[in-house]
């Protein structure tokens, strides 16, 4: 705050939110950052309340700053500052054989190996995590529960960690009993077992484009086909699209990630969410949603689920603690409507029952963790890292770079010129121990040949601010 | 000791034994139990140490107790005393869709629920499992490693882990590394990923007869069909039965038990293992071993797993530490020869990976638990439940009831009279709170209406023998 000049003119806020422009502008203050409070700024300078409070009104309206309730103000990205966004996807029209599941285990191989950048696995740092707090909690359980903690659960699951489960139901629209929740190792299978109990090996699932590369995996080992439907990268898969394709196929099941869908960050508006129940329900198809990203809104409103708009228990929701307490623990689940029953007996067939102190502990962690504190600030910090990164992207990628503009979650997904081959660059950049996602495996055909995914989970640094120079450079050469 | 007289004789011996005998007749030492040591009995009676000797040696002559090495002596069931063994099975010569899940999912609610006697799951109780040493280990873990605990493992599982389930692996005759190794959600997750590496929708899998229902559930759930093999209680899969049906039918894979066969206790011998090995090798089928109760043996010998006598990498054991440390955490293993790269793919998209701080918690105890000292005090223990069990069996059942006689393990294989229905008799013992295992779950076809499984794996008392004399009433009524 040292170099602010105070010299006395007609419209002294002016002068302080040109002075505050420039700070924003050198990066002092960088984009996500919270600029000093309006007290501070009334001690610091000496001027009033009101003039502060008007000089932030006035960079607001510039687009510079931003206010967010109960929080202050933060240093926005400039929209126009960011290269543009990469078009609605337009995936081929028949359903495949999806096979990818070599290049993907490779892949996640190195995403999960910490001794590479983490740009590759969508995933937050466990820094991020409240790891502390949860390893205290378990171990009080462990010691307190000892007998208990070694014997099997029922396949149903923790009927406490279910209960909490039915309590947050309310946050996201929905108005769950714990006795309609089955729990499960991650979000993964419970993807796997509702899949399971609405398809049968052969049958098509409609899915978005570009599509989570997990859920490709899975179907391929279902031996299940993928339709992929046009998805817009803000308001997700094109409900027209997809009416279009049900009209002229024959389809098993949909599969939506509507709320900041992995990798475009997209989130589908309420209408479109009812509207899609509706579509589906008329022709009596399931829908599976994979909601494990909802709670990772950067906005001040948490998204409804697609679920919420479920009248007849057509919807299979499907979700885990894996993105907000601990992928480690491995304890997801599933909300599969009226399937609760069939799915209940795939978990005993898959693995008998989730593993008991885990489940115990995610319980504590949700009723007496301070879980919505933790929430509050990881959202914060993933936004602040989302446009961060995201202002990289624009300094050092070459020209004719595109990029997704996510309201939530922690991943962002990079359109390159057209001439890069994502999967080349995957590959030397693993050389330079950097883990990024190519996106051919985003897709059963794998097209999205000049496309990335860059996680944003972990804490900016120079390291990663490096990565992307040096990514940058690679995809410069290319391009 | 104070009923034992002691008059002056010619072969003083004898006369302790008969006293000895005595007793043991009378149930003051019962089968299972150890009778005094060698030196008590010298001090006690004031014999020499050479005379107790000498008495002991006639009763072991007379099979009424039998020397366990480093052990002592221990009170036998004598084989008179028991009904007969079940003959081998007979089951019909067709393979089967398997549909018994809807039963299955309530029979295994009810056997897991600790308010019932617990007869029906096959799981030891957590009181004699290492529950107090396993959760100070995972406590010292949790604090020590907060940030590796919370983070994804590999879908191949902890180094730590595999390395020390390889160096076990020597016990059962194999050599394997822990390359070879992916660990699992429990042995039930290893089962599905190995038969989903090996068979398609629609394959038939030679099992034996009766067969492990958590098995059938999981072919069933995987649309695979199941052919039944006969099958003897003391040396399992007949050879001969197999050959037949490979000459004649297509079988995809084969799937056994070979050590302590769940629910009959057999233990093939290692000629018939190494037979089998090479029948099905020089047919290019893929065997599936599940051997989870190869380290519960009562002879001092562990016996080999079938995988010990694979040559080609044919072999896809699978194994978990759910019956020796813990059901509750659920880690498990497959060394799936190789089929390794196909099952780490299938275990990255069933579940990503197995918990983290779980499979150091285990590698540990493995490590520095003293587990094989556990293992040695548990199989004592077994081998003694087993036996009081039979006895108890034999005393409350009515006549016409056969059993078997495990070597290993903790469960009995009981056919009732013919009349008697055991679906009835689960029904009727659940209503007084005691949970069995009906016969029928055994079997694809759902024969076995007249057997019943119970599980010894908890320690004897006055409420199992109660539940005991029940059911052998409510045989005894419909007998």
């Amino acid at each position: 705050m040292k170099e602010m000049s105070l010299p006395i003119k007609l419209h002294l806020y002016e002068q302080v939110a040109d002075d505050l422009a420039r700070l924003i502008e050198k990066g002092t203050f960088r984009p996500g950052e919270r600029v000093p409070s309006v007290r501070k700024l009334n001690l610091k300078l000496g001027v009033s309340m009101s003039t502060v409070l008007q000089a932030y009104v006035l960079l607001e309206d510039r687009g510079l700053i931003e206010a967010r309730p109960q929080s202050g103000y933060y240093v926005r990205l400039h929209p126009r500052e960011l290269p543009p966004e990469p078009r609605i996807s337009k995936p081929p029209l028949f359903a495949c054989n999806v096979d990818v599941s070599m290049l993907a285990a490779e892949v996640h191989e190195a995403a999960i190996n910490l001794d590479n950048v983490p740009l590759g696995a969508a995933t937050g740092s466990p820094e991020l995590l409240p790891s502390h707090k949860l390893n205290r909690l378990l171990g009080i359980i462990a010691r307190r529960s000892v007998i208990t903690t070694n014997l099997y659960d029922t396949p149903q699951g923790n009927e406490d960690l279910r209960h909490q489960i039915a309590r947050r139901s309310l946050d996201w629209g929905c108005h769950l009993s714990s006795e309609e929740i089955v729990t499960t190792f991650g979000c993964t299978e419970a993807l796997n077992l509702c899949l399971r109990a609405v398809t049968a090996p052969g049958d098509t699932v409609a899915v978005e484009s570009p599509i989570y590369w997990g859920l490709l995996q899975i179907l391929e080992s279902l031996k299940l086909k993928a339709q992929e439907i046009p998805t817009h990268p803000r308001e997700g898969m094109s409900l027209e699209a997809l009416e279009n394709v049900l009209r002229r196929k024959k389809i098993a099941a949909c599969f939506v990630s509507a709320n900041f869908q992995n990798p475009l960050g997209s989130c589908m508006p309420d209408k479109n969410k009812k509207t899609l129940v509706e579509m589906l329900f008329r022709r009596g198809l399931p829908l599976i949603e994979d909601d494990v990203f909802g709670d990772l809104h950067f906005g001040q409103e948490r998204p409804k689920a697609v679920k919420a708009f479920d009248k007849h228990g057509m919807v299979l929701l499907c979700s885990s603690f894996s993105k907000t307490i601990s992928p480690g623990f491995r304890v997801g689940y599933a909300a599969p409507g009226k399937f609760v029953a069939q799915v209940r007996r795939l978990k005993l067939t898959n693995s008998i029952s989730t593993a008991t102190l885990l489940q115990m502990t995610i319980a504590e962690m949700l009723h007496n963790g301070g879980y919505d504190r933790h929430l509050r600030r990881l959202r914060k910090i993933y936004a602040s890292q989302v446009q961060l990164m995201s202002q990289a992207i624009c300094k050092y990628f070459p020209e004719g770079t595109k990029m997704t503009r996510p309201t939530g979650g922690h991943v962002l997904w990079v359109e390159l010129p057209k001439s890069v081959d994502s999967l080349e660059l995957y590959y030397q950049a693993l050389e330079k121990n950097i883990s990024i996602v190519p996106g051919p495996l985003f897709s059963p055909k794998q097209h999205y040949r000049n496309f990335i995914r860059l996680n944003c989970g972990f804490p900016w640094s120079e390291r990663i601010e490096r990565a992307l120079i040096t990514l940058g450079q690679m995809a410069a050469k290319r391009a």
